[in-house]
């Protein structure tokens, strides 16, 4: 039965179940997402008002059997950039989505009452929109296990905590995963966005739906073996990413001078000893954790890790290099253990890692509270964000307010999102995609730490200029293909450097759907979602002026590489010459 | 003696003394500023760093008798909008430095000791440039009794309060008025330029230098003779604002249904004769204040008042129909007395009254206090402010990042400026300027309500679109080259009823300089000036999508007239068409 779209409209609390348009057949995923973001939001709306759309794709191989393809994609109009969004996650909704025959889910329209939230279940071919006063104010964990004990563990579900009621720009969207925990559609503050729609709650029930169907099962299989094994052979995805979860970069960006350190005063740190994956996973195994954990159905790579404390105790999952680094090197938590209790409780309430740890870093630099201080992070996670108190709004709002809130100049962030854990001055690749990326500062986009530090697709100098635009140009086509098929972004190791995989890749596409793509047609389609993202945001006012490195890169230069950022406005901009 | 640049380097704490450029020559105040930043600041630097510039500049009539000749314009890039300001005020410092011969005092550079603020002293030719540890957290009155003492009445003097030295973007610059008393170079946040550079204070002493030479002063005297009559004759600027001041415009307003009230929702206020110009007249009389009060040397239509408590006590000058507005229709404070009370105190710390009464709006509607509540402003104006208390924060950070934190769709700001007192649904020429000029939301730059409401020059329907782009712009261009000459911009109202009034102030900008401009010349000028501010915000990245009224107005429409904004983009965009 054919794939259909799903349309909720919060205004009249009303649905519809719709064939898919001809054109957006051949899509899903980002492709799908900023498709109908591009073709059905206003570019000037209010992110927050009525006239903005939340759009949740699985990707075009999600619901099969292939390996690493369990992503879903969400698109909106961004609170907190101003432009387009895709933030993809694992979890098991993709594969449940897809199952289900849901090529997208639109919600549009706010709620005339806005004096209660709503709970979104979809069925087949119907969804029911209904009042939950009774889990409002309430955080992540306690809705997920509401509704897992209502539809059982099958069931998949998208929540907001307290933050995203309130419409923080911190926020994001909690997905369920395999093991009833937690993953995040995490940045641009979707989660605001799923506030002002009033919507607490998204589940999705597969019923007895079947897998998805195959036009050519034997090519299929085939070739989800050979992507399978180049996934497993390659030493990244294969073994670093297994062994020490995405936590390994930690020692390796440190000791690159890239990685960015007391709100990107430095590009080393004195805690990257404490916050190695090296002993994260020393104390996982210590204590009985798990060091390699899939954060969805059909992952091969496992990168992910069961953190438990000192007394065996489980305290997170999905401990990642990102949250590690936002608190433990750029804050200057210095305590592992407290920073995994800090993961935790953002999954709980359901705030972006990356720009909350971001946040603290510029809200330490502006003078509001010590750098380091983890007890004080507790603090506002826990009482000041969930009571909505002005402290709790001023971290709620992200990195780039709290800057203008305290005037502060170092502020690391490109169209207004916090920069991830590289540092554009020593990895001048990874720079390139912060500022030329349609969705503000994001390492996933175009992952040029692959080339400029893993070696992984040949080796660019990171400290250089040179061939850096062409190498993020390339990378974030290339992403943004891969970002359509459902897969996790890790799969690009195995793409860059063996010539087995994308063929396979592509050979699952086609024998999923029936079609013919080359490698060509897929370059092609990444190039279309970039141009169609990018013309959003030119309507949507992001133009030349934020394709730009914040200034204090400019003219401040990071130690130890005494590196600066040396890109001129017309090499940046040269970056949409395709 | 010829005029002089005076160059200010806080970076070393040094100054030079230039030559005026030939192609600065006959420009002053906006004209000169908004020259000066467009040629030496980059329009991408962040405002708050070492690359902002400040340009004082007084007026090309300033120092002479001119009527109303007594503006200081500043310009800047703007830390609240991100693109070029002008904010010009009265005040004694406009002919203070055309009477020294300063053509334009540039400040630039950030020191690299930043643990105290600075003193700026200008005398002939001469800059001093010292620390002033005594001053800091000091508030404006306190810092202007200090300077008269040390240098007596006649020294000029700029300085900001706690909000300026903490860079929050409601903060403004205080200048001296002729009783010793404070005017502000309000918006824009540009006392945050001033507190990031660690300036407390600037003084300029003119010493024994004599009024400004004239070229030929018998066809000066009798042009300034002719623009006094038509001042005088003007039944507004003759009489209605002698009479009651700005404040007259209440009741016209509310009238007219364009009186923004409650955060913008409703287009009359309950509160409008409590806060009516005619009752605050007859406070003043029955208390012993003044109704008319200048605040500039020459002034001849004197809106100003002072204003006295119950028990006949000064408690305020300047007490403007903006300010009224703000705290009484916008925020719902219902006692003009406490209006007038917090009208001193802001003053005193020196913040803008339009962005902070609409911030307190927005804070309203976002739940962070409740409406009109007086007391509560007074608690924040006074304690949290100034001690840099998160909510001191979230308040001084103006009405577009409350909106943010808050979550708030219904956010009156343009380029993140708040809107003045005039509701741009129900007086859309006003409107057209809101989201045209190169300021952000500004009701000076081009105050169509005079055609739209006052019938000066002519009369074009409030409530429909017809003419109100042509009639905005020929006022924008109209007051660009007034907001150079140092004249009070309401001067446009006999200018545009008065055939003899426009002629007369050519005649006399000629008469001092032994130049031959026609009315064309100064039309060009006019047109200029708006044209390199527009250059220099594509440059900063605002774009047409900046050029817009906030969404709500779009489909909320306004009671009494349900009136809704109904500019197309391009009817809009056909603004920059000259």
């Amino acid at each position: 039965m054919a794939d259909k779209i799903y349309r909720v409209r919060m205004n009249d609390l009303s649905f519809s179940v719709e064939d898919v348009p001809k054109e957006w057949l051949g899509l899903g995923g980002r492709g799908l997402t900023s498709t109908i973001v591009a073709a059905e939001v206003d570019p000037e709306c209010h992110p927050l008002g009525p006239n903005n759309k939340m759009v949740f794709a699985p990707g075009l191989l999600s619901g099969t059997a292939a390996a690493n393809s369990g992503r879903t994609s969400l698109g909106a109009k961004s609170p907190l950039t101003g432009g387009i969004k895709e933030s993809n996650s694992g979890g098991t909704s993709a594969g449940i989505m897809a199952k289900l025959g849901v090529k997208a889910l639109i919600i549009e329209g706010l709620p005339e009452e806005d004096d209660t939230f709503y709970h979104i279940h979809v069925t087949k071919e119907h969804v029911t929109i209904e009042p939950i006063p009774e889990l409002v104010g309430k955080e992540n964990f306690e809705v997920l296990d509401t509704m897992l004990e209502r539809y059982g563990r099958k069931v998949a579900v998208f929540s907001i905590g307290t933050p995203g009621e309130q419409r923080m720009l911190i926020s994001n969207i909690s997905v369920k995963d395999p093991q009833g925990k937690i993953r995040s559609l995490g940045r641009g503050g979707l989660g605001a966005v799923m506030g002002s729609k009033k919507i607490k709650v998204i589940t999705v029930d597969a019923g007895d739906s079947k897998e998805t169907y195959l036009a050519d099962a034997a090519t299929f299989r085939a070739a989800n073996k050979a992507f399978t094994k180049a996934l497993k052979e390659n030493p990244i995805s294969g073994e670093g990413l297994p062994a020490f979860g995405t936590d390994i970069l930690v020692n390796i960006i440190n000791e690159a001078g890239g990685l960015p350190s007391m709100n990107f005063r430095y590009g080393t740190s004195e805690n990257a000893e404490e916050l190695s994956g090296e002993h994260v996973a020393e104390n996982i195994q210590e204590r009985g954790g798990k060091t390699t954990h899939g954060c969805h159905a059909g992952c091969v790579i496992q990168c992910s890790q069961v953190y438990n404390d000192k007394d065996g105790n489980y305290v997170t999952s999905g401990f990642e290099y990102e949250m590690i680094w936002a608190f433990g090197a750029n804050y200057g938590i210095d305590d592992i253990d407290t920073i995994a209790h800090i993961d935790h409780i953002m999954d709980d309430i359901g705030v972006d890692a990356i720009e909350t740890g971001v946040t603290f870093g510029v809200a330490a630099e502006g003078g509001m509270l010590p750098f380091g201080d983890g007890e004080a992070v507790i603090k506002i996670l826990t009482e000041e964000i969930p009571n909505g108190t002005p402290t709790g709004r001023v971290i709620g709002s992200g990195a780039g307010n709290v800057g203008k809130l305290y005037g502060v100049v170092r502020v690391p962030v490109v169209k207004n999102q916090g920069m991830p854990a590289y540092e554009p001055r020593a990895i001048k690749g990874q720079g390139i995609t912060y500022v030329t990326t349609p969705m503000g500062a994001d390492h996933t986009a175009g992952y040029a730490v692959a080339t400029n530090i893993l070696n992984s697709g040949g080796h660019i100098d990171p400290l250089k200029k040179e061939g850096q635009v062409e190498l993020s140009r390339n990378l974030q086509i290339a992403s943004a293909a891969i970002d359509s098929t459902g897969m996790c972004i890790f799969v690009a190791f195995p793409a860059l450097d063996d010539p087995a995989c994308l063929p396979a890749l592509i050979d699952m596409i086609n024998a999923r759907f029936g079609a013919e793509l080359t490698g060509d047609d897929v370059t092609n389609l990444g190039k279309n979602i970039l141009k169609l993202e990018h013309a959003f945001n030119l309507k949507a006012g992001l133009g030349k002026a934020d394709d730009r490195i914040p200034e204090f890169m400019k003219y401040e230069t990071l130690p130890p590489h005494d590196a600066i950022w040396d890109f001129t406005n017309e090499e940046i901009d040269a970056f949409w010459d395709f």
